[in-house]
């Protein structure tokens, strides 16, 4: 009964097939490779314009050199308190950016609106004294767990242009939100106003794969450059690019995050049912956020579970956070949703 | 006929089979695994004393973190002027350690002597106005070609030592060197003086997998939070720990370097003897550096031969690098030689 | 009429004098000056114990260069949401840093309480995900005019000692709070647990004069370095130790502040006295902050009166941030008092 | 006799009055005042064209603040071995510009040609694994006190703007070499091709005052931005303003510097008769360097002149430095001169 992360589990049998197909004779390295050209290629045809790529192997590494093209080192970037680039990432925005300043906001669910955008910046007075506003960063699926629709996100964007600012979406959980939403990735991205795009696998079934992605690509800059010096030019980049390519070919992506978000529909809804518990935020890609009687989170712990007490209540109430991955077995639903009833 | 770098051929069967391996289950992320636990294990025996080991994916992530954790942003490490990280990682020192300074010496082969470390800091002259002189950097094999002895490593690391620095080797082909000296591990890195090391497997059959080794783990510092700040902490960290595993398990490291550094000897061997020909470097490793007439250069890249003219003499002659890797085919070289003798 | 700011004032005779005389002769440059041994031979005296002592220009430099010493690149910040170094500086301690980040808490009057500093850390997790909790800084007087008790410092220096931090103090207005505060500045900053002090001087009179003062020496690490690489080691330094001299001796310091503050007092009491108008913060150093309706601010304004329109409440009425520096003119005050009473 | 340095002086007593003149009264501060729009007007007549000026109090702050604003934090600064950025500034361009890199030639006397540009970026193959050629950077007086003349500029100017890159110069006695050149500021700057001057002042008579000038303000980008958060923004800017009008107006400067400069060259003059001596460098601004028998050099050191023995032959000679300021007595010229004749 593992819900502690996405990432706890291995990866999709394709993508391993696809690495050990991607190592017969030799390749151009450095991103040179055909591999890596059927990529851009695919992810061309996919978001429906041409993109610029640029494959790494972490969220973070995406996120931050993508900042780092985006945000000048005295500039500002607009993300929620909890986001991934604000909590867990040890600082890698401000160290790519070269000091850049995350300005923070609270917001239901994870999902900013674009009042928020306005409200982050009340002490950026301008002049040289405050830091330059720069980018709004939102995380699609959110790290609550919920998904923003195209037209939440295209009033972000609007704000966001009106300001002269750009913005980036986290896509470490992309196909996961995707999958809910049904619409083309287009319409999340760049015709909603996204800028640039950190497009996860890693979380949904890669070994190790990420990718940078611009809309236009004349905002890439020297990104190339950026991530040589950050160490994230892989030599063998085809290594990246073939788990990507598996991932994108027939279906898979959106396979493993339709599987993972339907594991974590049915443990919503299961421990919706249990007296005492309340969902904390809507269970919308596939991540279940549940307030429960702290005996209940040990209970579940005791009794095998892991997961993580993501916070916790003045009442001493657990809030539990369970996410689910394409290869969460749905016997560990049933079995987790029969200890939280007692059976 | 491909010699233009170690990289361009893809991964030893082992390590791809290693990966699949590791897929299975459930494990824990960001490195608190068994595999990787089982790694850094197997590296405390390798090297026959306790060191701390950090998984990252390339040779610069490797370097430059290192370096970041041995130079404060004011300090100055001093390298060889055409070493990897002074001209082929964009900066990538610079931007990790916050802007030091690299101190440059020329030295034949690429190996350094001690005395080049006091003649590098001439116009480090003490006080606030020069930078603190902080991190020799010697790379192992060279990247000419050429292999430093443990008397040659001691002496370069007493006068290190001697002047309050640390000593780091970056061992991208460290294998290569070590299957030439047939000294052990610890005798070639800490029982000589090494304080860190960058240990490569990428170039020598694995996928993507490196190490960042501190043979006195109190040196490490908070290496954890700037490999993460870096990017570098890849969630699914099993999956390069099973590289490395697979690459130290059953002598394969030992073994491809062995093949590669014997292929290169082939080439350098038969094209010594080629008339107007003559090597650069001796090559003791898996790379040959070759003078030569523009007009062989020419002849060898019309038949198909893909290598490096690295640099051009003032009489119009050629220098080639010509690398071999673990599965260089022998029948490559025999090919190359052929075109080379005019046969 | 000019309450803007306490810099928008010259300097004291006494220090421009100061300057003057020190320019005969020749000197050491770059801090080896007998004026700045004496300078900093008194600071210890004053302090009642060896202290490391750092002239620079700009309170910026001070706090920013203090920050860098204090904590890692990877590190994090305490410091409340309004404080100089999250508003003011333009992203300085993210950069002299090296891309540390500020926690914001909120608190009133600009005091920060114990409780505080476990709260903005609520979500530095620990392990490596999170940036190091390193510093917190505090301000003395505070941006909204109101002063710490050595007891109230002590009690913040318990929890961040406690919590394996350091405490640092920015003393732009170091010396109107001692001013109000009436102990000995031995008893403000180290005796109740501060680390190091920016001790400002140019807000009091000085022409630009700071002071970066670490109370351990050797917390203060390789400043001298840092001071050089950041441009801010002033190679005639004896102008910028002459003034701090001047400003100590006779108690040009002290008297300067209380005139400010008594100033500032006379203006707070005259305020408080209209109707409609009620003091935001408690004025217990050189700095009013009045809320007012906005016709009486436009009427101010329209009269000359120049001062900052700092916030603006919900039903439209203004916080006025008035500021009273060592030369505002009594009359000034009266002026303006005899406006905001309609007279 | 002291020889040190130009910063062993004091300043001019018309820069001390223009301070002290400059305290009366309030005044916008961090740049906005009166007296700063006047010296931008000022600079703009002296260079005959639009200018942006930024002024500072270092010239380490000068230098590297330009050089972050023309070299991106991946790029590289061609730069003489010996020039101050590379040797005297603790790597204050390393840090300003975020991580750059400078790529050193030799060059007699201090003076880059041409040809040298492609030489330092040899190893610059392109691509994303070397740094980006950015910047061009020498020094006007050069370190060495020779003096660049108009069409030597040019001819580097031309060079640098062909492959892409600006050129900077380092003015931190640029008065020295315009009084040695008899032209106009604008024939040996922008005319020539430079695009941003470190204007120094403090060497030559200023307290500390120092301007970043931009010859084509688009260039200076956020220059303002840049200058707050490295804490160089100096609130009461018109101090530092004033000093700059008081050295321009009446021709203060270049009459200084021409007294320095006669200084120096009485010095070359009669240091060259004396037997064993040879100047090293064509005494063209305020500095000599001549080599000397050790036991002449301890000789003076003895009689109490104040100098650098700055460089020591294989035969033992020693090369001293030997910089004569605005203020240095004539007697002291006599008298060093006459203890070396060994009068």
């Amino acid at each position: 009964m593992n819900f502690i992360s996405d990432n706890a589990y291995g990866a999709s049998p394709e993508i391993l097939a696809a690495m050990t197909g991607a190592a017969a004779g030799t390749a151009i390295s450095y991103g040179d490779d055909e591999l890596t050209a059927r990529l851009t290629a695919k992810l061309c045809e996919l978001f429906e314009r041409e993109v610029a790529v640029f494959p790494v192997v972490t969220g973070t590494a995406a996120n931050s050199l993508i900042l780092s093209a985006l945000c000048p080192p005295y500039g500002a970037v607009v993300c929620h308190a909890k986001s991934h680039i604000a909590v867990d990432e040890c600082g890698a925005p401000e160290f790519f950016t070269g000091g850049a300043k995350l300005a923070l906001v609270n917001a239901p669910d994870g999902k900013l609106v674009p009042g928020q955008i306005d409200e982050a910046l009340t002490h950026f007075w301008g002049g040289v004294h405050a830091m330059k506003p720069s980018v709004v960063s939102i995380t699609q699926a959110t790290e609550m767990g919920a998904v923003y629709r195209p037209e939440e996100v295209a009033a972000l964007a609007e704000r966001t242009h009106a300001r002269g600012m750009t913005l980036h979406m986290d896509g470490a959980r992309f196909a996961n939100a995707l999958a809910t939403l049904k619409c083309t990735p287009a319409q999340i991205t760049w015709k909603a106003g996204v800028d640039a795009l950190s497009f996860g696998a890693t979380k949904n079934g890669a070994v190790m794969a990420e990718a940078a992605i611009f809309f236009d690509p004349a905002k890439a800059g020297d990104f190339g450059r950026r991530r040589k010096r950050g160490g994230h030019l892989v030599s063998k980049m085809r290594f990246i690019s073939a788990q990507l390519l598996a991932y994108l070919e027939n279906g898979l992506w959106l396979a493993n995050a339709a599987r993972a978000n339907a594991t974590a529909a049915r443990l919503a809804e299961g421990l919706a049912k249990v007296p005492g518990v309340t969902l904390a935020h809507p269970a919308e890609a596939n991540a279940v956020f549940a307030w429960m009687p702290a005996s209940l989170a040990k209970t579940l712990h005791d009794a095998g579970a892991r997961f993580y007490d993501w916070e916790t209540a003045p009442d001493g109430r657990v809030m539990a956070r369970l996410v689910c991955s394409f290869a969460t077995p749905e016997t560990d639903v049933a079995k987790f949703l029969g200890v939280a009833a007692g059976r």
